[in-house]
């Protein structure tokens, strides 16, 4: 370790030991610090991107202008997928996207965003809060000098858009269908050739018929997209994508260097960014799906039971499969699992049977 | 009005329309302010009272030492139900209960908390923050002085305790029951005697067979309370409260005291909070859940569908009642049911199609 990094991380350390403001040197208390934020979203991509720019404002106005944080949409600084490398290597001091995009570096990571047939954001939200998930998710991200924070979540998502109707599990066999990680890769079990392509060129892939079918985000983000206009079919639920995190990643280094109660300005942020972009999802997909109902006489359709079953059942053997060969991953499988199982318990009783009851 | 009156005002306006902390000035930006926070809820109640003095504790913190809460619980200071009162009068600046509490003075504050058979903790937090629901709030409260914040949500909750077995509507006529609000109105008219009771009295009652059902929170308040002990039969959903929101108080002549970057922290530590506040309960609750059944042998029943279908006419015609004699209360409902309908529409197609798609 070189003299320079050693001072580097004493420093850090002393500022993340600090239990109080109060407590902070004055001239670390009102020394001004200005980072660089870089997301996997394009420029001003709904919820997602605007939320980001939200959340660095408020931080700005919060802490009178000692933290400044420049907001970059993928692409601008750096391409989107390269945003763990860069927070990883300290170019730049924060990112926004979804752990699930590293899954080729630490497939644990997937976890941390949504599993298939997993918790919803209420559940996801109490394991990583009260659970013992965010600890997990330091502990997956530690050796690349990463600190993450969960920082919104688009609730269930939709099943996706599908030009021809599906009414048995067969009917998926030969498929071309866009849709990205652990998703597809269940889905190449029934016989689907996943595809993946950034948002930007799906609504001609599917209106031409490169592709068959494609899953998105919600009825929000399908209907700005258009999708409707390629596809006829559009499948419920999200069985793929129950309530996906989206992650605040934090340089550790630069992390250590703010002081404690900048630290907990952004800690205190991005958990009300949490909620709010998760209520956001909620109150524009209501919205959407009123308009894509009545104004695009859009039919919504629940996937068959036979469906849904057995992609449960593929989605457990992709789950061990992965599980059997990486010993983290299995690690964090297991941590979850054994939330999961008591959080559906509950859920049962809860979530889950008041929406029975409101329907009878 | 009076000068000083007069001068207070334009100075609360002028901070409150400032767009950023950089731009107050520096004497009001360094001022230190000393609140009180008062309380509905007992000394150390777990989540509720415990999540009010992290908030308080998390805000000195974050501002520097700018603004000090000081927390107290019902009884300590003023007793809890005048807590809307002495935050209205400017005895105290903050308050922390729930909406519903203030029925007596304002039946519309009702929804802000919960009514029977409406949105759960997601639902309502979509209408606070992105539906129009927390403009309403504020209209509803603006002639008592009073700014609301959504702050904690307990999710959905438990039925409540019976000492005997419920299998058919008229099971529940003639019992006395310890259940507050709409939800007594409601079963008022199933034949229920609804007697309201404060928390430490209610085991008790409950065992000597005062009074043969309750209410309470969820398995982790229930299980505290010792409730399993005096009562055989746990039953669910809570069709009376799905997800209760808790409020945050304060009075606006304060409120608008404060320099703009102070307001944006208490905003943005109350929407933490809310989150935070609901995630504690579903951890909680999942781990006591189990403790009950496996432990306690508790078996947790779910009321019949007769009993839900009639208890959800009664919720109807009791709300239509209420609006048909309440002008501001018909306006809020209104102004919910549009709303809750769209919800209804997208939750059945994500949470609720979900759910049940795990289930198969």
């Amino acid at each position: 370790m070189s003299r320079r990094k050693f001072i580097k991380n004493i420093a850090g350390a002393s500022a993340a030991l600090t239990t109080g403001a109060l407590a902070s040197p004055a001239h670390a208390a009102r020394k001004r610090f200005v980072w660089k934020l870089v997301t996997t979203w394009p420029p001003n991509f709904p919820i997602f991107q605007e939320g980001v720019k939200r959340f660095a404002k408020e931080i700005k106005q919060i802490s009178d202008g000692r933290l400044t944080i420049q907001v970059f949409a993928g692409g601008q600084l750096i391409p989107p997928l390269q945003t763990f490398d860069a927070v990883s290597q300290g170019t730049v001091q924060m990112g926004h996207g979804a752990a699930y995009y590293w899954a080729g570096k630490v497939p644990a990571a997937q976890f941390f965003t949504a599993v298939p047939f997993g918790m919803n954001a209420q559940g996801m939200n109490a394991w990583f809060y009260y659970g013992g998930g965010l600890e997990l998710w330091r502990e997956v991200y530690k050796p690349f000098g990463l600190t993450p924070f969960p920082m919104g979540n688009t609730g269930v998502q939709m099943g996706g858009w599908f030009r021809k109707k599906i009414e048995k599990i067969s009917d998926l066999k030969g498929l071309k269908m866009r849709i990205p990680g652990l998703g597809g890769k269940v889905m190449a079990k029934a016989g689907v050739n996943p595809v993946l392509m950034a948002g930007g060129e799906i609504y001609t892939a599917l209106e031409r018929g490169t592709i068959d079918a494609t899953e998105w985000v919600g009825p929000y983000h399908d209907l700005r997209l258009g999708l409707y206009r390629a596809a006829k079919y559009y499948y419920y639920p999200g069985w793929h994508e129950p309530g996906p995190t989206l992650e605040l990643i934090i340089n550790s280094k630069a992390w250590a260097s703010l002081p404690r109660d900048l630290q907990l300005i952004v800690k205190t942020s991005a958990t009300a960014s949490n909620l709010l972009m998760l209520s956001e999802f909620e109150a524009k997909n209501l919205e959407a799906l009123r308009t894509l109902e009545t104004r695009y006489k859009v039919k919504t359709r629940e996937f068959p039971a036979e469906v849904i079953k057995t992609l449960h059942q593929y989605t457990k053997i992709t789950l061990d499969e992965i599980a059997a060969k990486d010993k983290l991953f299995s690690k964090v499988y297991n941590a979850y699992e054994q939330f999961r199982t008591s959080n559906d318990a509950w859920n049962s009783i809860s979530e889950a049977a008041y929406a029975r009851a409101r329907k009878l």
